[in-house]
């Protein structure tokens, strides 16, 4: 990964309380104390059978552009939030310390320790806010996306829905689809920044544009080709496809119904296509699909799904709900001890148990350092992410990521595929 | 508002098939036609009794930031999106046509005209996802934040979710929960850019980091003084409260409770600090809270609350769903005909009914130009936002924002205002 010295700064994306913390640790000296942080989700979203993990790189490159330059520290100054001893630390602040965690499309379970910080407590506490805002929305986008991608069943679904989110958050869950197997986006930004594919063709207003929908499919293939997607539910679906299909001809690439109840409508379209000669004319669905709709498509004649708004806001579950806890000062395994939220002290690792078929049988989290007996199908969990504050040079790509993601949910047991509500999909064991 | 010639560009932040359709315009000659493009919500969120328009500072800022230089250009070209004539096009690209739109902090229902874009085609079809994603997040926000400003009848709430949505997201999530009455947000980068109050003092990570729960609080009181905020929920509430108060003194400012059954607690605690001397010292309640569990806390003695994930993401509603259609070409009005999205052809524009006591009536959307006969209570709900490419000198701050939205809800119907699902608080009437 190249760190681009103009990047913007990150650090603003913080949480007030994270600087207050760093002014009184710096002034009483327990900054300095060399601490562990752990970013875990106590538990799953609602029924969901594992959870996703994604945004790491997108971590690891906003730690290396959390530095406070002259306007943060300004408006610092400005705004009171800190003194003049904790903004001449900040000037200097560079993470220097070591992460190590799951790699992106790794699956998690409820208290999987996704993300270990280890640094000093000054140095480390002041990433809380970053690490979890990437990691949490990343993980739900993916999360919700590895069902759909499972639903469809190896059809190509095209994530389009960066219209239903923040501008922003809309490139990196174009990234979090592709992660968990999408096969495009409609974002570009997300193909500059990612190198992902991008797709698209007209949306209806292209066609209200137009005298009639015959002159706006004439301009279309003369400017696309006739191996262009046609829009054809503007008026009349059947009326579109034969419009269509006497535009482009049978080489025309694919057609695209984007209203009413695809089923039955792709059922239709397909014979008409076929009766018309276009029978390697593809059929897109798109228009309010989530993973139950994609699955309920399986015996339909459908080609590819386009996917916007569930996927962006992870169909129900908009967060990942993970949290970045301190477990271990100076050695020491520290945890809080309310009776409502209860934590694991001491700095953790996990290795995840599978039968000799290779199906996942349990996630086995334990003290780091001391890893239970070793068993043959055994796999370790965690790797290192940034060392002395460096991100170490063989991180995994995203294409990397794809293929971890469709490897691990090959070895989960069949009934953690299902969408319906449940339990975890392996049950997660402490050591 | 002042406009930045260094910002980044928005232009990539765009889905494809807008620019293959400006390809296909520009080439049959369409895309110089006049076109209106409407942005409006066809429903609610489920059970939702009213949206808050958001995100129009935002937008138009974006707008003005929306044009192709050398790296956008390289990017569209070395991805085959669009040809050279395109291209060329785009590189002079400045939209300069004009905007009207409901402004920030005005209600909203089904069909509400909330901005109308007015220019050819070709510069107005390209800004339909950057809209679209600025308003559907914004106004997502806004919406679930003044059901929580409502059932907390005027106690201060301050937002603390940026670590459950993306890490920009958050920043705007901070600005529309702001527009819609929060009091402050933990989000630093929040407070730059917008100048939003900030606050916050710390988190359990700082209780763990020292050997004992005293010795944190005598560090954070040294550092921040008496009138902070303590977090007495580490370990033992009652004690901690103990011994918040034994050093603080009775001029400790507040006491932060994150877990278990806050109400009772919240009651308990202010038995105690009142038996402690501390009279003044206010209670912070926070840790999931919703609107719901701000509403069954009203009776309890609970000063201010922390609102987290439920505000950033729009808490069950993490988009606005608005869409933005062609609803006029050259002055003839258009409209898909299908027979499961319908639309309504011609420029709109809207005005609201009011009773002579101040009560919402209706809310009366009309063919722009052709407004009904109005009556002494009507309220006009469009402003001129850009005229010429330029955003208008008047535009409505931030504060105004927060200022209207109040006076809008007192406005409501009282059915209107209640947290249970229900139909829109005022029936949209088409004339």
């Amino acid at each position: 990964m190249v760190v681009d010295p103009a990047a913007p700064s990150t650090a603003l994306l913080t949480d007030h309380y994270e600087l207050t913390m760093l002014a009184s640790a710096l002034a009483d000296g327990t900054g300095d104390r060399t601490c562990v942080f752990e970013v875990f989700a106590r538990r799953l979203p609602d029924g969901r059978r594992y959870g996703v993990v994604a945004g790491t790189e997108r971590l690891l490159s906003a730690i290396t552009d959390f530095r406070f330059t002259d306007a943060e520290l300004a408006q610092l100054e400005a705004t009171a939030v800190v003194g003049a001893d904790t903004l001449a630390w900040l000037a200097d602040y560079s993470f220097s310390g070591e992460i190590d965690g799951y790699p992106e499309g790794e699956l998690y379970f409820p208290g999987s320790p996704v993300l270990t910080v280890r640094g000093t407590f000054a140095e480390a506490v002041v990433l809380e806010t970053l690490a979890l805002s990437i990691l949490n929305h990343d993980s739900a986008i993916a999360s919700a996306a590895a069902r759909m991608t499972g639903a469809a069943n190896s059809r190509p679904i095209i994530e389009m829905g960066g219209r239903r989110t923040h501008e922003h958050a809309a490139v990196a869950a174009a990234r979090a689809a592709y992660l968990a197997g999408f096969a495009a986006t409609s974002n570009l930004e997300a193909g500059r920044r990612y190198g992902i594919p991008t797709r698209g063709t007209v949306a209806h207003a292209f066609m209200l544009l137009h005298d009639d929908e015959e002159e706006a499919f004439r301009a279309q293939v003369r400017k696309l080709g006739a191996d262009t997607t046609l829009l054809v539910d503007t008026y009349d679906i059947t009326a579109g496809i034969e419009a269509a299909v006497r535009v482009a001809g049978a080489e025309l690439g694919a057609i695209r119904i984007d209203s009413g109840d695809v089923g039955p409508l792709a059922r239709r379209a397909r014979e008409q296509l076929d009766a018309l000669g276009a029978k390697d004319t593809r059929i897109i669905v798109s228009g309010d699909l989530d993973e139950y709709a994609i699955a309920a498509l399986r015996a339909e004649p459908v080609d590819a799904y386009g996917v916007g708004t569930s996927v962006v806001t992870g169909s129900g579950a908009p967060t990942a709900g993970m949290v970045y806890k301190l477990v271990e000062v100076d050695g020491r395994p520290v945890a809080k001890r309310s009776a409502y939220k209860e934590s694991r002290g001491g700095r953790k690792a996990a290795l995840r148990r599978h039968k000799e078929t290779g199906t996942a049988l349990e996630e086995v989290i334990h003290r780091a350092g001391e890893p239970p007996e070793r068993g043959p199908h055994d796999r370790e969990l965690q790797i290192p992410l940034m060392r002395s504050g460096q991100i170490v040079d063989d991180l995994p790509t995203l294409d990397d990521g794809r293929q971890r993601l469709r490897r691990a949910l090959v070895s989960l047991p069949w009934e953690g595929l299902k969408l319906s509500s449940g339990e975890p999909a392996i049950p997660t064991v402490f050591r």
